[in-house]
This record gives C-alpha cells, sequence and structure tokens, in this order.
C-alpha cells in the first residue's frame, strides 16, 4: 500500500521558462529510461517476485521502486514549471488574445517551432507521458524476467543508461531550473546504480573498475559535485513505513562506484520540500473557470472543515 | 514524496491458478481502463494541476491517484497468483522438466493454448504491463487537458468505464481469487465515480438518476454485496500523511449515486493486509538460484543486522 | 460532403452467432488490407490529389472510397450480428448472471476462450476498430505517394491482397452469416482492383493474364459464384449525388480480369437493404438503461414530431 | 449506406501558405481529438447501437458521424492547401531543381525545419493521417462501450475537447486558410458537444452553467463570432437521404451552452461549395507525368461520354 | 557489405506441422529478445561504433550480428515449416476447399483457434515479423548507447533473456522440429553470452560464479546436451570474408560459463545445410499460378542459362 | 547462410555535418520504404518462398535483399558521419563541458533543435532504426502475402517508392555526404525497380512507357547522372557464394525502364570500399573509457594474435 505527502522529493529552482529544455526532459520522464519506466519496472518486478528467501533484494527493489513515483512527480513538475508561460510572456494574462507575443493575436505562437507542440496543444503547459520525440510511454519497456540475477543485470544497465542520459541532456541546455533536477537524478541514479551493482556483488561479481557507468567528471557538472560532496549517491532510503525493509542487508560496505564511500539504508527518507501548485493560464482555459464557476469553486474553497479537522487536526490551507 | 508499507490495500483470496482468469484481469491492471491508467492519469493531473483556489479538486485527484498506486499492486499480484503453478500443478517443481502435466516433458504446455503466452515465456508467471489481449500500456491513454471541469469529466467516464469492464470480467469467471479482487475494485472504482461526480455538482451539474453507470444490481454480485454493505463505496481514504489534503470539502453530502449514503473522507487509509512473497518456479528458472548462489543469497539473508536495526528498532523478517 | 442513407449496401444473413468467424472477419474490417484502410487511404487520395487534367481518376478512385465506407459498414454490421449473443444462447437475459451458460453463473464465459476477449469485454458483442489479431487500425497503413502512377500501383495491389484475405477467411469458416458478407466483399474487391487496373490500363499497361489476382476458381465458392453470374465485379458505383463524376471515362470497355465482361459505370448505387438496430443485451450492460431511464427514453421517442416532420414530411420509424 | 457531392461542407480561405499551420492542424485531423476520431468513433457507435427504443439516440451519433466524414475532408484539403508551394515560392516549376528558394537548387529545403517533413517527403505537399507530433492515427482511440450513457458523456467531453484544442490552435497562427476552417469547426465542434450534452438531459442530467466548455469568450475570435451570430451553434443536419432520422426527438429545445439560442434539426445539410483539385507539383512529382503520359491522361479525359451522359444526363466537367 | 550461400547454418528437422508450437517460436524470430533484434541491435552498434583501439570489441560485435541474420533465417524456415500443410493435412491440394479437414470445405478452420490466424490469413502458412502475442518488431527494441560497457552489458543480459526464453519454449513443446531448432539456438545464445562476458572480462569484471544465466541443466534437454558435448557454445565464428576480424583477440581462453571449456574463435563458419523450398499451398493462393502463368515461369525457367553459366560456371539448380 | 567484409558497398562522401540532413536520410533508413524494411521483407519473403518451380524468382528476390543489408550499413553510417561533430565543432573535445559551441558550456544544444534530439541523447551521434519524425521501424511493413504476382507487384511499387522519396530528400539538401549516398541508393533502387518490373514481364505485363516511376530527369541530379552513364541501374548482382542462384534467367534482356540499355546480372558484388572507424566523442561519453579502462583495452589490442593468424593468415589490423 501506498501513501503520499504534499512534499517533493527536492526542491526545484527558480529561473526562466523553457520549452525546448522542456522537452529535452520528457526523455527523463516519459523516455525509455526515464523515471516512469524505472517505476514500473521496479513495481512490477517487485510483486511479481519470486523466492521468499531473497526478501532482502526484494525489499531494495521496491524501495527503489517508491522513490520513483516521487522522481516521476519530480521531472513532471520540473517540465512543467519549465513551460509556464514560455517564454515570451512570464505575466497572467486577462484575454487569451491579448497582451503577450506580439500584439497578443497568437500568444501561443511558439508551440509551432519549439520543443513538443502537444505541450501547449494537448496539455495546458504541463508534462506529457511521452519521450523528448513525442513517442507515449510504453508497457513494452518494462523488463520482468523473473531470473534475479538477469533483473538485477538490466536494472544496473537500466540506471547507468539513465545518468548517461541525463548528463548528455545537462551538455544541452544551461537553464537553471532544468540543471537542479538533472543534477538531483544523475546523482540519485547513480545510488541505484550501486544498489544493484551491490546486489550482484552479494552474488559474487567483482566489477572491478568499471563502474560508475558512465565515467562522469563531477567537477565538470557544478550542481552534480555539490551532491556527491554530501554522499547522496550512496545513500539508499527504504520510503518504507513500517520498518520491514531488509534492504540494509545488501546496500552496505564499501560503493562499487570506487569513490571511496561506503553504503549506508539507515535513511527512511530525505526530508522533502513543500508543493505548489501553478497558477492559472487563460490562454489555455486552464482551469477555465468562468466568473460563475469560480464563485462555487470558492464556495467549496471555504467549507467549515470541522468534519475533516476533527479527523486530521488542525490543516494548513496551502497557497 | 511516496511512501510505501508491506501490506496490500485488501487481502488476496485463496483459489486454485487459472491463467484464462489471470489474462481477463490483465484489461483491469494495463487495460485503456484499467489501473495502470487511472494511476498515471490521476498523478498527471495532479502535477500539472492549475489554479491554487482550486486545491480541494487537486487534492481529491492526488488522493485517488495515489490509491490506484495499490490497485496497480493488488490486481497485479493477483493476476501473479493465478498464473503460479497454473493450473496443471500446484506443487514445486525439483527438475523443470519432470513431475508436472503429462510424464513432465513439458511442464508449461499449458501457456500455447490458455491466456496470455507472454505470462510464461516472458515473464516467470508473474503479471505484465499488458492489455487482455496483450497491446502494451500506452502513455496516449493519459488525458490531461488542463482544463478543470473537461478533466473531471473524463474521470466520472474512466471510472465508470472500469467499474463496467470488471463487472463483465466478474461474469466471465467464477475463480473465487479473481472475483474477490474484482469485487474489491468494482466498489472502490464506484467511491471515484462518486468522487469526480460530486467534484462537478459542485461546478454545478445535476445528475439526478444517471448514476451510478452502469446500473448494477448487487444482489447478483455477492462478493460486491457485501463490500457495499460496508458501505466502501461511499468513503474517500486521502493517503496523506500530513493531514494536509482537502479533499473533504468535495467529498461530503449525499452520494451521487442516489443509493442513500452520505460520502465520508474521513479516513487515511484502510488497514491493509500483510504481503507475502511467491513461491519459487523452477520450470520458469525464477529466480534462478543454483546452490552455489543460494549460499550466497544465504549468507546476505543471515547478515548481522546490528546496523539497521540500530535506526528502525527490531524487524519482522517475513515469509 | 457526404450523405447516408439507414440502409445496408447488402443484406447481412440470418445465421448463427460465431465469435471465431467474427474474430477472423475483423481482418476485413481493421486489418492492414481492411475496409478502414481502404476508406481512408482513398479519401486520402482524393483530398490530396493533383493535376486537374487527370480529374476522371480522382473521379474513380473517390468513388470507390466512398463504396468503402458503405463497406465498413456492412462489414462492421456483420461482425457485430455474430458475435450478438453468442454462442451458447440466443434468446434475451432478465439478469446479467442468470439463464445462459452452465447456470448462468458466468454468461460471457466464452469470453475467455473465442476469438477476441475485447468484443466482449471493451465492446458489447460489437465490432472494434482492430485486425485479427487485435492489433489497433493505424494511420501508417495509409498509402498517398501523389504520384498517380505508384498509387494506382498500390491500389491494385491493395484491392487484390484484400480479396485474397478474404477467399481465405472464406476457407476458415462455413458460418453463413460470415460467408454471405464476405462473398460480397469478394466480388466488389474485384471491381474495384479491376477499376485500379484499367486506369493503368490507361496509362499504357498491358495486363495481359495477371489478373485478376488470385486466380480464383468461382465454383468452389458458390455465393461469390452467384454475385458473378449477376456481373457484380463489373460494375463501378459512383455514389455521386450531383453527376459529376467522371470516372465512366476509365472504367469502361473490357475487363481487365479476362471473364469477356464490360466495365460498366452508368449506376449510381445499389438499392440497398433497410437496416435495423440490435436488440439490448442486460449481461454487457448495453444500452444500459434501467427503469427510471427507459422511461425518460421513452417520452422522447414518443415526442411529437410536427417540427421534424413539417420539413421532411411523415418519417416512417423503424424497428 | 453513403453517398457524396464534389462540394465541400464549408469554404477554404485564400491565403499564403504555411506549413507550421499545417502541421498544427493535423492534430484537428489525425490527433486523438480529431475529426478521424469523432467519424469513426459515431460509425462504430452507430453499428454497433443496441436498444431499438433509443433509436433517436443512434439517429443522432449516426448524423454527426456522417458531418464528420465532410469535417474530415474539410480539414484535410485545408492543410493540403497550407502547404501547397510552401512558402517559398507560389508559382509552378518547371523543372524540380529549377527556380523557388536560394536558386533553386534544394526546393524542398524548407522541409528540414518546418512542421513535418513527412509533408514533403512521404506525401506530396498533402494531408497525412497523423497528429501533430506525428503519430499516427490509431483505432485505440475510438470508444464504443455499448452503454448508452458512457457513450454520450464520453461524446460530450470528446467534443469539448476537439473544441478546446482547436481553441489552442487559432492561438498559435493568424494564417487566414487555418484560421477560416478552424473558426467554423470550433462552431460545429460545439453543435456536437450541445448534441450529446442534449441527450443526456434527456436522461435527467442538468448541466447549470457548466456548458460550454471551454468558456471562449467570441469577441476575441472574429471569424468564429461572425457563425455564432448565425446561430450555427445551434443546428443539427441529418445528413439522411431518406428522411429517417430521428434525431430531432433529441436535438430541440433550450440549448445546454447558455446561449439563449433554441436547437434545431430541420436541415438536412448545409448548401456546400464547389470543390477543386489542386495544381501539380513538379518538385513533388506529383502526379508525376511526363509528355508520354500526359497524353495518354488527355486521350482518357476527351473520351466521348454518351455513355455516361445517357444516364446522368449533362456533366459539368469541372477544373 | 553482405553476402549469402544457399545453405543453412543448421539443419532443420523434419517432423509434424504444429502451429502452436509455430507461434510460440515467433518470439524467437520477433520477439522483443529474438533473433530479429539481436541481429539489428548488433548491426547498429557495428556501424555506430566509435573508438578505433577498440575494433577487436567491435568486430565481436559485427561478427555476432552476422550470424544473426543466419538465425533469423533459421527460426523464421522452421516456423514456415511448422506451419506448412499445419496440421490436418500434410498433402497437396488439388482444389482450395477439397480434401482436407472435415470434407474439405473449411481446410484453414485450424487458423481459428491455434496459434497466430496471421499466419494462414496475412501470410501463407509461412513466418511473421511478429513476437508470439502477435505485436509487430519494433526498433524501439534497439539499444545502442554509444557507450561501450553499457552496450556489452546490455548484450550480455540481450543474449541470456534469449536463452531463457528459449528454454520456457522448450518446456512447451515436444514437436522435433521445434526443438531441432531451439536446442541449436540455446547454445548459440551462451556462445553470444561468452563473447559478451568475455569482453567485459577484458575490462575487469569477473563473474565468479554468476555465468551462465539462466543455470541450466543440460542432462534435461538431450538435444541441447548433444550439442554442447561438442563444444558449440565455446566457438565464435567470424563471417568474415577477407580475415579482417580481430574478434579472437577477445574471445579466447576459459569460458566465462565455468564449464571448463576454453574459448576459439578460429573457425570461419559452420558447415550449412543445403537450403531447400516449400512446396506451393493451393488453399492459401501460393504461390498462386494457374495453368497460363506456369506455362510463363517454366519459360523462365528453361532459359538457355550460356551467359550465366558462363560467368559463374555450371549451376546445380536446385529442387 | 550469411557472411560479411569489412568493406562498404559504396564510398561516402567527405563533407561538413549536418544533423537535419541526417535526420532526413532516416527515411531511407528506418522509414516505411527505407532499406530497413527492403531488406526484412525480402528476407522474409525468401524464406517463406513457395513454389520449386519458381526459384529463380526466389533467388532474384534473395540476392536484392542480401544487397538491401549492405545498403542498411550504407546509409547507416552515412548517418553516422553527417551526425559526427555536428555542425559546431570538428575538433576532438578533451572534457565534454569545454571548447564547443559557446564558451563550451552546453556543446550538445544543437540537438535541442536541429533534427531528432535522439541523435544526441538516445544515440551517440549515430544513427538509429527510427523514421525521419522518429517514428520507430515496424515489423508491420513487412509485406509477403505469398501470391507471387502480389509479392512481385509491391515490391515494384516500394523500390519507386523508395526512389520517389530520396529523390525528394535529394532537393532538400546540397550537403555532399548525403547526396552522394541518395544518388547511389536512387540507381540502386532502380536496377530493383528494374528486377521486380522484368520479373512480372515475365508472367505477361508489359508495362509499355509507364516506367521507371518516378519519372526523373538525370542531368537534374549530377551524381545520379554519372551513375546512370555507367549502367549501375542496369546491373543485378547476386552476392551469392556458391554460383547457385538462377536470377539471371530474369535478369536479362531489355530493361523496363526503356532507356535502352540491357539487363545484366553476371557480376557476384561491386568491388567494395574499405571500412574505417569513427572518433570517440567525450562529449557523449562513447565509447566511455577512463585512463584504466583504456589500458586493458590496450592489453587486448596488443594480444599476440598467433592463434588467430594460425588459422586466417596474417591481419592487417585497421586503423
Amino acid at each position: 500500500m501506498y501513501f503520499h505527502a504534499q512534499t517533493w522529493i527536492n526542491e526545484i529552482a527558480d529561473g526562466e521558462p523553457d520549452p525546448a529544455a522542456a522537452n529535452a526532459l520528457q526523455e527523463g520522464l516519459g523516455g525509455q529510461f526515464g523515471e516512469m519506466r524505472t517505476m514500473m519496472q521496479y513495481l512490477f518486478q517487485a510483486m511479481n517476485f519470486r523466492g521468499p528467501a531473497a526478501k532482502p533484494y526484494r525489499d531494495l527493489i521496491q524501495g527503489v521502486g517508491t522513490e520513483e513515483i516521487s522522481h516521476v512527480e519530480l521531472i513532471g513538475t520540473t517540465i512543467s514549471r519549465l513551460l509556464d508561460g514560455s517564454p515570451e510572456y512570464t505575466g497572467k494574462l486577462t484575454d487569451p488574445l491579448d497582451t503577450p507575443g506580439a500584439g497578443g493575436a497568437t500568444p501561443l505562437n511558439i508551440a509551432l517551432d519549439s520543443g513538443n507542440i502537444h505541450h501547449y496543444l494537448v496539455g495546458a503547459q504541463g508534462a506529457l507521458p511521452v519521450d523528448s520525440v513525442g513517442n507515449p510511454w510504453s508497457g513494452s519497456y518494462v523488463y520482468n524476467s523473473g531470473n534475479l540475477p538477469l533483473d538485477l543485470l538490466y536494472n544496473v544497465m537500466l540506471e547507468s543508461t539513465g545518468r548517461l542520459q541525463k548528463c548528455r541532456i545537462y551538455e544541452m541546455t544551461d537553464n537553471a531550473v532544468a540543471r537542479g533536477t538533472l543534477a538531483y537524478l544523475i546523482v540519485r541514479d547513480q545510488a541505484h546504480e550501486n544498489a544493484y551493482a551491490k546486489a550482484l556483488e552479494s552474488l559474487g561479481v567483482n566489477w572491478n573498475k568499471l563502474l560508475p557507468i558512465p565515467k562522469t567528471n563531477a567537477e565538470s557538472f557544478p550542481e552534480v559535485k555539490k551532491l556527491l560532496d554530501l554522499g547522496l549517491q550512496s545513500k539508499q532510503y527504504s520510503f518504507d513505513l513500517d520498518g520491514e525493509s531488509e534492504a540494509g542487508k545488501i546496500f552496505r560496505g564499501p560503493s562499487p562506484s570506487n569513490d571511496g564511500t561506503e553504503l549506508s539504508a539507515t535513511e527512511q527518507a530525505p526530508p522533502g520540500v513543500p508543493s505548489t501548485i501553478s497558477p492559472e493560464r487563460l490562454e489555455e482555459f486552464s482551469p477555465g473557470l468562468d466568473a460563475d464557476l469560480l464563485e462555487l469553486i470558492q464556495a467549496t474553497a471555504e467549507l467549515e472543515l470541522d468534519e475533516i479537522q476533527s479527523y486530521y487536526g488542525p490543516t494548513s490551507s496551502s497557497s
């Protein structure tokens, strides 16, 4: 069973909208080696897992899989922020054909030649479950052979490829919003690469100097270096509410990445950052409420919350 | 951010393996109107949500979306159980070509003419991210227009269609494992149909006698009736760890299903059922560990857990 | 602009339901060489057509394309009839879990091992836009190079392949409903093969003895022979309401099929057969109206039609 | 059975070629919520329809579906016109490597960075059955549950989403050719939204102030306003040749769009506009006829039409 | 540049037709881990290869890739043989509706409920580029990151998964035709697993006891054991006509499969088996030649071959 | 069985990198009418071929199919060369974030708005198995009806369409690398068009003046004219190592292209051009070897080759 907190797993940097960068990040969300895929692959591997004696391996996979749901949320929201009001205007429109762009006549004109036109036409300047060339995510991506060594081998390759692709995207854009999230995911992908590589070590494999793949030079990626210095590549969170996870039996000892760190699985989760809600976009008819409907919404929002508060205690209404 | 507990959201009944029923249930997992789709659709609608004033609607969507992750886990595991050792044998093989079937020569022969051959050939008698005719789940299923009334309208239709399809599957098989999970999801789909219908009521719509769709006769579906009698169709869980959800501002008052119940969003989550791990299947090479590798696994499993326990406290090793 | 009459282009035979035959016919509807494809291919070739001097070729293509819409309707409805109540029961259920099948507990049980499970699970015993292995129809099937000789060459091949496949389906089943529609389409496909072959003759090609492809022996297919004796393979209907079509400039003279007939394009359309509406299927929740909703429907159906009749004249309410 | 007239359902404006606008319009043709989808969805819903007592609903769906075929023709031809000679040259080439562009060496160079390269490479500056990111249309889009309330609910959502997307495209381009067709389809989508919304009203739903979705401000879209002033959003054409349609039993009374108009279904069809054929494009090898083949075409075109005229009466040869 | 010999890489056993086994083997041809995929993946990895210093790795990949083309031919022809005349009749028809099956009326009736209906309907009892549930092969399967360690890691996993799946198919059928080809490919997949594992050993990895994956018990698979006893799992053919391949620098030394053999890359190719051509199938209209066309074919076949023989020397006309 | 030589079938011209041209060429590699498709289509037609009496037709198809593998290699490598270092820099980086582009901070920035972003993000500036809008190659493209006249007719159309598309790409770019390979493939496509057209002539068809399709004016395409003057459009290579091919019984006599040449099938293969290996690209982490791994590679490369040389004779180590 899964639970949720209204926090993001990492902060989303402030910065300029940038639809081309947003589109590149789609590979990390809906691409063949993106977060939707890791999330789904580990969820399936966990629920189809065979072999009670190998429970620590199941717990390791499920813990990483749970983290990937939060990564989907993080990169999806980052894409949404990169698209929001992109990039000719950052204000709030009062009429869909007014103000932004040249004379305001075609406020969505940018959609015709930047990034993925569906970001504006199908979505409302929000993330889509597609890759960076617009191919929808496919269930055929999920690998789950049921053979533990093969599944682990695939997972090492998957995390490394995810990191490789994010390093390449980092070299495509210097947008701060994009790079902030990329750097975090580059480091966490390495943590997951370490997790599966360590699991194979426990089955006898000696990786010697092969890992990490790709060999990156942290000095060239300052946002990455900062997180490596904090040791984030060597931590495994359980995201487990009951303390049942045995992943720590595997994720321990020297890192297979040969960086001199010790692996540690003692933390349940990172602290998180409070999430926020995007402003409306009149030119996208989103959320598309006129005065009449807004009045109805307002009535709902002002509802006396006695019933709820009697259960949860006082809520802190956001926005 | 998302968390996990090693419990299922509902129990999985005991019963006979049945690959044809397992395949029918795949529609509820990876079909166009299955749990993977609702999960992903609501996750995207939540993270792309626009309009801070409409936070209760966002929270409603996100709460349902979080529940859907657990539904994916529930129906996926149910499929896995329906396939396990299906159906000629239920024992544990000691040699892949021995014992089960006629003389043991072709223990996986059943794969040639029952359900989806990929259940045995690609997976190891486990669930797949595909529908009941084998089409992989597609990101093109996800609907997220950014227009709140449209998204809500779609969601009402989506939940009703999901329930319609599960009612039809119920009429295809009397396998107890399948029907147990189907009944639970039929009732929870109705709860979600109620949630989105109620949200549209708050925007002025009067459904009159149209809901629920489809009109079902609970008396004919005894497993369903039992849950309706408990009022499970009128509860909305928040799965929210911080008490931030404002979904209860919407999910309250008389049910739009016209069944005389009052909607209630006061519970965080159902109690859940401890999860278990499937046995190995030698004929599938799953998990595929020989004596040498098993010894290594055993060493991992027996690891002194001091480090972990010092953090979590004593663990209760399952299975 | 297109118009419609409430008639089918050919009769649909009476006979037994047969879900396996229905599934085979799906190839002729939604397969790569089925009627949806010919319809869409010719519609695109007609609207993108270049070269005013070649108008007769455009008109030929558009006339065939219009006929294909009626073929989609014909084969789709045939599939629907083959599925209706298939095949354990032909009566009308009064309770979804009652009567048909063994004890009525699982009236849709047949879906698990006959034809395409989606016919029962996604549709309500109706046709689907997919082929006979369940692949959805794809826009990538449509061929429209804009080069007239190539488009004509493709169309000859397309019609011949469609006929080849229908001849093979004919050999798979002796169900009268299926064979009746197959025979009609086999003969009309030959008419269209003749049309495009003749168009290439007008560009200089001499087919000699190659056509028709495949060589069939009408004596072995009695339903086909009956229609060939009527000369249906040598008629081209215009379906043109204004008499603007110049297709007759091409579709004339000796048939390229070497059967001794003369091609003729003098008829606007075949007479057609009044269409009917399928009965409801309670076990499919289709149309899914309970007593309350039926009463509302009844009110609509009994509406005084003065307004309509004042325009159209008296209507003849069908069914 | 379907028929055709050599007229377009609405005029196609004159204006500049514009491949980027053409590509955006592809969403309205081959996108998930475009005209190919509405056409196919309603065609399937009509032929699989269950419940003779609900014939007015079937007739409503089939009438809208027939109109959609003409919409496919309209938007497809509009795209074709937007691509024709786009946009560096508008003249007629005499040699594929001559004249247009810089020195004529690469007359199709624009294809490399504007719109969809397939418009020039696969088609000959003509429309394609794909969406605006190049995904082929898929049969998996078609929704036909067989449950009448669900099918109607989906159709309301479908038409509203189609209109939403066309409003967004309108904000992307001010090309007159594109906007002319967009405006017409925006208004007709609203008519269809009204049709299905009204059908649900007849089943008891009260939409109150929710419709139309999206809320648009006609004043900002002058081409749309002109058509709204004519009341085109409140007319339902039958396209029925026999006067059998009972759609008028539903499409009557006050508009659910709250615009004060009365719905009316008394017209068979709009007057239409004579269609024309595109010029040849030598650089696309379309239609690709050299002097020898042109001579053969000419012979066909000059054919004595006695045989045809004796049937149809005198033809008025177009172009 | 590639060349061809009219020999198969291994013999195809004689035996009974079996459409269900043929369908299972499709996974090994057109499945995600089948021979079309390995062939294409290695062809792309070879042509996009970077790093002249790493030529032995490129040559290893290209040599395996070339072998995979012959594997496509081998398994494709095996499927074709398993379908030929399947399975009710093995003779030669003289009339498509005569003789086989009950009374001959429906000779292709078996297509409705065995294996993949497309084998009979789309193909003429021949192999298709699809997997065992009918999904077409997709270019999205090909993995080629350009990072050498990642590509090698993927290839180890790919070959192991291919072998895993073929072992599972072996357990599904005891048809001699199917098992003969499966056994050969199981052993050759292991050779390729060894090749890529050895390449990673040269980059420092020590696999210890992990390989081969899956752990199989040769004694249970007699056809496999026979080939293992010949050492076929430890040979690498170059298929190189110029002696330029440097793959032998890698494929040497002790096998990473821990079976005590030494790897050897000294042979250019296996001896091969003369290929044959399938008989015609009248009920499939294949090749579809009537008396007139056969006469023309005969004229071609009897052509004086002076011109050809003057170049090649005397030909040995097969079949 | 297939063999390989380390030569390309034609030279690859030197010239500037050009990612937009590279993307256009992808249509010729992975498009619906590209080289992967012809290769696979003929490979399937050859292995599923029926009718021993028609062996010359099988041999013709297989010979062309073998040539297509070399075409895949040729156009794939051409794409790889067009991408290599594209286009802002042509040197060798020493740090992924250094030197190229403005300040070196985003060396892959060009990927955001030129050609296919996957060329840089998923591949390492190498060819992909996709078309020019990024759709993955699909097995559904392969046509193999088993009916010989239909298969030949399709093949004539396929080769002509391939040539048509390449002529259009020629008009999109004047990049010398692209045009060199395009010109070669345009001429060889015509040779294959001739081959299948001639095969249909042997079955009685007289093409008169229809071929070639499209009618091209060689004078406008100088690179093409040079090859036509050499008669390359009228040669059929066998690529057959044993002299068993009987394709010469068909490919002889006057060309159906009406260019006055005689067809000739007397050559086994063109001479070929020695292949080379691309340099590494540090910014792509390709091949991704650091100092430690390079040292291991070097050890492999310097291996004493006694064992290999004793079999093949002395090797000529490339690069």
